[in-house]
């Protein structure tokens, strides 16, 4: 138990999910403290930065990464915007917390991955935090035991109230389905090679224009078949909810059945209105797991090359989408750094 | 209450299932008797008759159905046979409950269609039994009312504990997923226009050179998509189920809850082993309601184009899983009888 | 399957219930059909006879009895007038199904089973019908099967949506408990041998008077301790549940989780609203057991010692309410008809 | 969030939940640390005390107090030594999370209480963890919406796989039960008016002469009914359930449905195998919620009026376990510091 000093972490991006963390890391977290937080809109990271402790605000993230009380990065800017974070990260080498998409596209994710290797070893975990999730972990220890046999298909359901404004179809998979590509890969250890979309018949409650639901189906590399349903405008609930059928048996998470009524002829309970409610516990576990795991001189957890690898299955989703078909996935060869 | 005299019935083929369904007629279902049995098997067909008071044991269905105590007929006998044995219960001006299929291929089923047209009435119910589940009923019955909105897709798992001697990938199609078919026709009240099988990696359990499982993909004329599991050696039991995703909510039925014990560290209940088990009281049910219906002077169930429309989805779902890719179902136009 | 011919029944009572059996032998059930019913009210009695083929109607059991199409006779009739029936249904050497309470009280139940010890064999079935429930039947076969060790405790849940014009405390233990008392004697094999009645602050919605709910409490002569809570006005739906627990697990059936929605921010399903609903397979179940066993000369199914050793613990029951404490039940001794 | 700086703890006891407390404050919760470490067993506390930074042993309770590092405390020694704890940490106007018991007996809970109020503000958090579990802080909240109406009846199942080595009858009511009492009267809002405790014949597989199960019924003083299981050899698992029926609905807690399987014929989840895994997320609120309120300067949660009249049931229910029979609660008036 006698962990080296507390982490001293730069927060960078200071929107909903940076302040987010801020909140997490002070008041949730053990054994860190966010030392800096770094926005372009100096008036919001000051803000934050008032509401802690010690801490101080930048406009650059690369004078927060100088600073001497900075110990590690957690990047919550805008996905554009990572990969210059990520590169200035690597040169005063710190390691990083990066939120998802690790870069929007599959090219730019490419370059951090080249830089990573250069540095010769991991510095970066990506933020794709269902596989912090109590029950995703729990699927995944059952699978581990082999008990079940081999995965065969995964069934996924993703649905959320309602969507955002100014959300587009592509949107629905770049960033709802991109939660499914890293579920795939990480429970089945499979790479996927190929995306089919089906389109029903829009919703009456989509906004006009998108395609709301999808049916989206991978294939992987070993052989399983993959369908996630996606629904950004199911008006009831924000449920996630996936199901692994193997040769011997199946196993299913997400039915969320925590408190059970009866009332006015009915029996039941509660769905989860946002991702807040359904997956807080899997941010504070991931942050968690972050700060053990840089304080023990390790770096765990999703790597770069899963973020390279879901930017590659998002670009040929988003093509299956608007052309149709079946499109299959180019992923470069797989460093060593990341076997 | 007043219902006419008892039906007395001809069963067409005394098989495993045309046997359970003599003893159907006469332990179970009200209203009924069987008076003729047929049987290309005369020993076989002697020995049922002998067991039920009353009863012929005939060896060509055109004499029992010429007899002065046959009123109507069950034509259970094997799929090939059915197309004759339906044509000479409509000479005799019978009504027929057929099993499922009506006939083995879509061009039979339209010369059964054309003849039953000539009659200017309908004559024959198909044997589709999950249209008498009272699961399925009862998510019928919840569609109906439209408090979900309209339907946008239909998810269905298909699971059977190991398939037959014999068993191979086309019958996955024909044999299995004919009832999804039909039930996503009847549940959404929309044709079948196109059909694409995906197949993961055989199961090691599977019997040699069986693709098992397959995971079809139906799309219909109303825009819905609906995605079906069939896998036929599951290992762990009998299992079918659905869930309805609408406009406004989401309905699933076949979980199968209907005991729970906590035992060794365990939780939940036993799954069916086989469709008896499952689906007794649908066909049950089924043969009331045909029997009533037809004490009424009714047809009702099921139709023939029921029949033929399913016999077009099989061949094109065959094509799909032998050729790849997405195949498109070509249907003859809906005659007015059936509409 | 040749059972003999069609069994003739009177039907004695043609209130909710006697009317309710005449439709359920009539289109139901499978070899059996109403010859003859009998009320008090002629008209009534000719208004359900005019809707059966061939059926006559009486005012006078007895004579009904008599008739030379009468084979059994099942007895709907109010409890007061049962134990004239029943002895007179022995007269005529009758077969009997006769709708719980055997009678009213213990006495009059004592003389009865002293009638049919007279007639040296069992000659009547009594009503209670949750035995024939599937989910009873499965939780009774399991505790059969041994594999859960000896059953130490009880737990059962009796709700009904409202309670009918009229009702005042001590129906809750005559009609409403009175089928936990039969459960539990059939489910544990075990006779009650002592009960409790806590009496909970009556809900607002419970009519002015009436202690509803209550929490009984039984002991057995096997050493288990069972717990019912009846609560006859709980508003929500109708709801009977029971949990066995034994040495190495628990068994529970009655969660009724048949079809699951998601709507509205909630997941779940409905409750059943009436005992109709919940229990009419039962009901048909019980009748063509009752009318297969006559059919085969047998006379099966709960006993008259089975009606009379539930009068007497009803009698306690109704001592604990307005009383307090525990009260002892007292039982004569069991004759060797019934073991 | 800028909270006053960290919290520096003295934990009193490092047996195993002592040990883990400080695993607790060091690892998961934010804002605390362990300063100190006090225990009889010098070399026990020395082990535990060097796995820590800047971490004192103690074994004199009162010496660690003094320390000038020492903000507050958390006891976690055996039940006889919290007394003298307690009234030492209140020389030293200390904050102190007391694990329960209290104190063993009503009588020097009340000393405590008279202590406590002389010093004219709370200083102690009692360790009644289950008012943190997720759970039940659900089921809390929505009796407090008032939706379902008022409260009559709370069932609850409290199962234990087996008893540890030495258990006795009244164990099962002290140690076990005494969690339902504290949950009755937070939940309820109620206090415990008398105890009646059931005897069903124990189990084969409780220790000879252990009176396990026990069925123990409360009565409370707003009049409603409350019903405990206790079977602390039940065998398949650790299992805490609770079912609250109010006036227009019931709520049910304890399923614990996190993740559904389907193998070898069964489908279901696994029962978590003690309290450990059942309530972990509570410990940890439980602390994290001391901790912060400690450094906002208040004290929250389960006072020591809950310690006392805890107590108080728990002698009520020994008496009724031993003697047989409804046995009353007397309390002391509740003094104004505890309103």
């Amino acid at each position: 138990m006698a962990q080296p000093g507390t982490l001293q972490v730069a927060v960078v991006g200071t929107g909903k999910m940076g302040a987010d963390h801020v909140r997490r890391i002070q008041e949730v977290v053990s054994g860190a403290t966010v030392t800096a937080v770094v926005d372009v809109d100096a008036e919001r990271a000051k803000a934050v930065a008032d509401r802690v402790d010690g801490c101080t605000a930048y406009t650059d993230p690369t004078a927060a990464m100088a600073a001497a009380d900075v110990d590690a990065v957690l990047i919550a800017s805008p996905g554009p915007a990572h990969e210059a974070a990520l590169l200035a990260a690597f040169e005063h080498d710190l390691p990083v917390l990066c939120e998802k998409p690790l870069t929007p596209d599959a090219a730019s994710a490419l370059r951090v991955m080249e830089a990573e290797q250069r540095l010769g070893r991991r510095r970066v975990q990506v933020g794709f935090m269902r596989r912090y999730d109590a029950e995703y972990m729990r699927l995944k220890a059952l699978l581990e035991t082999g008990q079940l046999g081999r995965p065969l298909m995964l069934h996924n359901r993703h649905r959320n109230v309602a969507s955002p404004p100014g959300w587009h179809s592509e949107m629905l998979i770049n960033d709802s389905v991109v939660h499914e590509m890293d579920v795939t890969r990480w429970l089945l250890g499979q790479e996927i090679t190929a995306v089919t979309v089906l389109r029903p018949t829009p919703s009456a409650n989509a906004p006009d224009g998108v395609q709301d639901p999808q049916f989206v189906v991978f294939e992987t590399d070993g052989g399983a078949v993959v369908d996630v349903e996606i629904f950004v405008n199911c008006g009831f609930g924000y449920q996630v909810q996936a199901e692994v059928v193997c040769e011997r048996g199946t196993a299913r998470i997400g039915d969320g059945h925590a408190m059970v009524t009866n009332m006015a002829g009915r029996w039941g309970g509660t769905i989860a209105q946002d991702f807040v409610e359904r997956f807080a516990d899997a941010y504070d576990r991931e942050v968690q797991a972050w700060v053990d795991a840089t304080r023990r001189g390790e770096v765990t957890g999703p790597s770069v090359w899963d973020g390279y690898a879901v930017a590659a299955v998002c670009e040929a989703g988003v093509r299956a989408l608007t052309e149709g078909g079946r499109v299959e996935v180019e992923l470069a060869e797989r460093p060593a750094l990341y076997r």
